[in-house]
């Protein structure tokens, strides 16, 4: 039996900037390995951190959720300090609370909303560039409004996953895929019941080609539940994307 | 005369954090060299460009205005993206015009509207670090607000300005004071028909020091009309602050 008794569950926003993604590497930096530095720090000893969802490169999140067994006797508030103390300016802990013996941040997850930001503008933001793709040609937006309702529902999203997932099934269930307007970006907001390896990113890339007239949106359903990821459109780049909730 | 027969009128966003300023220094990059740089460049011989308002080093622009005399023959779009190209993501000029001949971006300037961000929050935002001002105190927001209020109408200025400044006078009108939250964040707004250096951010800082009960808002407007610079509050730093939009 594990001896730990606490379970910590944290949530994390940070700036994937210039990190290799959320897991640990062979080299560079990780969100995951720069918090269990900090987290291990505390506990005396080395601590696993288990995350909601696993984001790439250059990808951001405003609400990861991740968890860890840990026997420290500081109360959260204070570990919440201790541990921010030790992480760049980049990553911040949110939140820390003390979870149910039960709870694990990826297998207890019940969804997960996410959100892919368009700059698409002549000119793009200096203040958005790190957080949005992106993308001055002139977009048919009824369409890319029409194609992303396609993707609501059950399916399967054989054609939007990137090889190196390790997934039983390939359908999931989206509730929310639309296109809203804020701050001057085109922000498509999805949520779901899990998403593939690349997943958000596919569907993006299939819809700004729907939005260029290089695709057309009634063509959209046929690559859901039986079509290839060759037939699907380019994987969109990580730095518009951002892990905003984790439902549980 | 001068023979060069074109005024082009820039409209500069940037995010100020790695610069020197707007202004050319003895050393380090200043956001006017760089853009003179790629001007000459088009212009194919050094070109002076007179910016509305000298940012200092760190601020930030959403709307900075500047002028140069030129004589190149390329449209204004063109020139744009030319321009665009050579400098840092960090610096874009977000729209290029031909404006009349006695046009000078800093004399012709009616108005200014700038905005200071402050993060009230005891975890700061990833995303929002570079462009605001971590206060995690607890603030008094109504006696922040009648004290921006005071701010407000006609008033000598001298107290809020530091050394270095070259100015004949330093009365000067306010026609907004006033704080908003937008997004996690508490807004400054400020809109003047001119600012001594520094006048924004020391108005800024008196402003929290009144937030959290180090000062008395009712004691603000004895610092207006004939305080010294010592009795009015620290500087706010740099970061939180933007220079919005320049009035013509």
């Amino acid at each position: 039996m594990d001896p730990r008794t606490r379970n910590l569950k944290l949530t994390i926003a940070y700036d994937g900037t210039r990190f290799v993604g959320w897991q640990r590497q062979a080299s560079g930096e990780s969100i995951q390995g720069l918090i269990e530095v900090a987290v291990s720090r505390l506990e005396g000893e080395p601590v696993t951190l288990h995350g909601a969802g696993r984001t790439d490169a250059g990808v951001h999140a405003e609400g990861q959720v991740a968890s860890a067994r840990v026997t420290f006797a500081h109360d959260c508030e204070t570990a919440l300090r201790a541990i921010n103390a030790q992480l760049p300016p980049e990553i911040r802990v949110v939140a820390a609370e003390d979870a149910a013996a039960e709870f694990h941040a990826r297998f207890s997850a019940r969804g997960k909303m996410y959100r892919y930001q368009l700059a698409n503008v002549a000119v793009p933001s200096p203040f958005t560039r790190a957080y949005a793709w992106h993308v001055p040609d002139i977009l048919d937006l009824d369409a890319m409004r029409s194609a992303a309702a396609a993707f609501r529902g059950t399916h399967d999203f054989a054609s939007f996953q990137s090889a190196g997932g390790e997934v039983s099934t390939t359908v999931r269930v989206l509730m929310r895929s639309a296109f809203v307007e804020r701050d001057g970006l085109l922000v498509y907001e999805v949520e779901g019941d899990g998403f593939l390896r690349h997943m958000v990113r596919a569907i993006v890339g299939t819809l700004v080609e729907v939005g260029r007239g290089r695709r057309l949106s009634r063509d959209v359903p046929a690559l859901l539940d039986g079509g290839s990821r060759a037939q699907a459109g380019a994987t969109a780049p990580a730095h518009g994307l951002i892990l905003v909730k984790v439902e549980y």
